[in-house]
Order: C-alpha cells, then sequence, then structure tokens
C-alpha cells in the first residue's frame, strides 16, 4: 500500500481528480490531500470537492511514496505559493513517483524540474513545456523516470494504468 | 475614438475586464468582445459577464486599433485555439497597441510574441515568461514597445492609465 499525496488547489478538473483517487483506492493505496490551506476545494465544474488533509507548509515530502497532481486551474494556483513548489522540488528529487495529468507540468515548470525530460500535458501549455527545455510528447501517457504524465480527461484509463502500475 | 478588441473567454477575471472596458468606454473607445464563439462568457467570480461581439476566426485584425487581453483562465483557455494565437500573432506585428495584464501574457508566449522583450505578469507565471525568453519586471506597469503589462487586480488604475495615455 501506497501513502499518495495529492496537491490540489480550487478549481482543478473535477474528473482528473475523482477518477484516479477512486482507482488508486480500489487498488488499496492511501489518498492524503494536500492543499495551501485546510477545508474543502472544489472543482471547476461544481461536480467534486475534495477535503484538505494536510497544509503542504507542515507536510513531510519523505512521508508520501508518490505524488499525484492533478489538472485544471489547481496547478496553476499552486505555484503562486512557495511552499508548494518548494514541496514538489524536494519531493521529486526523492526519486519516487509523480503523477501528472492536463494543467499540472505548471507546477513542475515554476519548480524547474522537467528541463531535459521527456512529459506531456494538455495543449494550452505545450509552448511553456517545450519553453522549459523538456520534450513534448502528443501521446496519452509518457514515462520518463520517475514521471508519468498523460494530456487530458481522455486519457484518464491509460493514465491509471500507468500510475498503478508504478506503484507495484 | 479608438477600437479596442477584447480577447476574452470564459474564468476571466471580472475586474479585469470590467474596469478597463469602463475606463476605456468613458475615454470615449469603442469596445468589441473577440471570443472563441458567439454568445456570453463568464468571469471566474461570478460577478461579471461579457456578450462577445465577434468570433476571432471571422475578425480581421486590421480593423482594430488596439487589443486587450483581461487574466484569469480566460487567456490559458484562448490558447488551446489556434485561431486566438494566429490573430494576436497578426494584430501584435502590425506594431500598435497590446494591453496584457495578470495572465494574459500566457497568450503572447503560445503566440511566441514576447522573446526579448520587457513585460510583467501575475506570480504564478514568471517562470513561463522567462523560459519564453523575456525580461520579467515586479512593476505595476511595464512599457516596452507596443506592450503595455500589468501584474494583478491591484495594479489595474496604473495599468489604465498607461493604456489611455497610448491611446492618445
Amino acid at each position: 500500500m501506497a501513502k499518495i499525496g495529492v496537491m490540489i488547489d480550487n478549481m482543478f478538473e473535477d474528473v482528473e481528480y475523482t477518477s484516479p483517487v477512486k482507482a488508486f483506492k480500489d487498488a488499496g493505496h492511501q489518498i492524503i490531500n494536500l492543499g495551501i490551506k485546510k477545508g474543502t476545494v472544489k472543482g471547476k465544474k461544481g461536480k467534486a470537492s475534495a477535503q484538505i488533509d494536510e497544509r503542504i507548509r507542515e507536510s513531510d515530502y519523505n512521508y508520501f511514496d508518490a505524488i499525484f497532481i492533478p489538472g485544471g486551474c489547481s496547478p496553476d494556483n499552486l505555484r503562486g505559493h512557495p511552499e508548494a513548489v518548494e514541496f514538489i522540488q524536494n519531493f521529486f528529487n526523492t526519486n519516487k513517483p509523480v503523477f501528472a495529468i492536463c494543467h499540472a507540468p505548471q507546477l513542475l515548470i515554476t519548480a524547474q524540474l522537467i528541463e531535459g525530460k521527456k512529459i506531456t500535458g494538455w495543449k494550452s501549455i505545450v509552448q511553456d513545456i517545450k519553453n522549459a527545455g523538456a520534450q513534448f510528447l502528443d501521446q496519452e501517457v509518457v514515462e520518463d523516470g520517475n514521471l508519468i504524465s498523460s494530456r487530458s480527461p481522455d486519457d484518464i484509463p491509460a493514465f491509471i494504468s500507468a500510475c498503478i502500475k508504478k506503484l507495484e
């Protein structure tokens, strides 16, 4: 059983949180929602909400076996907060799995973690990914070292499969 | 009187649209809202909406004297549509004024228009601005050639002053 930290804020892409989280739980893994402050964060479609279990500024990155970053406007909100940028930098450098979907690479770009890496993401951020020195691949799942990435809600089944395989 | 095209989509930062538009109208300028499709687009705070006057794909960039891009999630939505990217590229290259606030540089980054330019923008996109080869300045207004940019709603008064002066 892996302890998966989910970095999340308001305006997340609803299904990019709910579907993977359900699949991870069904596979026996533990979910800990990490946010800027305690309370509830809401999806941009108004279909889902998430309860923040721990504030990122109080979280120990060593505690987690994997970090999952859902998309929507949540990653852009998170990267405006230095503690979120620092947290993912510290975790990423442990070489444990990081799961990034849709707009999630935005947080990794601000944390300067993707230079030289193969990655995918939502179409609007392709130029940002390239400008960060990464290789953008237009595939449903891209795996490069500890990083697994997908483009959009359509890729969720393949994303989940790759993430769960990585956790085995 | 200038004809100002406003590139806008859903989830715009309400006050970053309403305040400058009011000021531009009060100064005698004409506002034409340009969007992906006809209809109403809504602000992320739920306080403002805008009626799209023209679809970007049917707009002639030569018609406009200036383009204004409000922030919020709107610029990221717009840049997912090739016609919006192409429109701002064509307009920008006429060297007529472009007014960009908050997240608006995202559209300019995807259009590859800011390399070597001085610009400011919302704190979350600073790394994207730098990676695009621009010089980020942490000021309430930055003016470089035809481009006027500001960081956030707090900068709106200074942003409006600079834009209106540019239109004189």
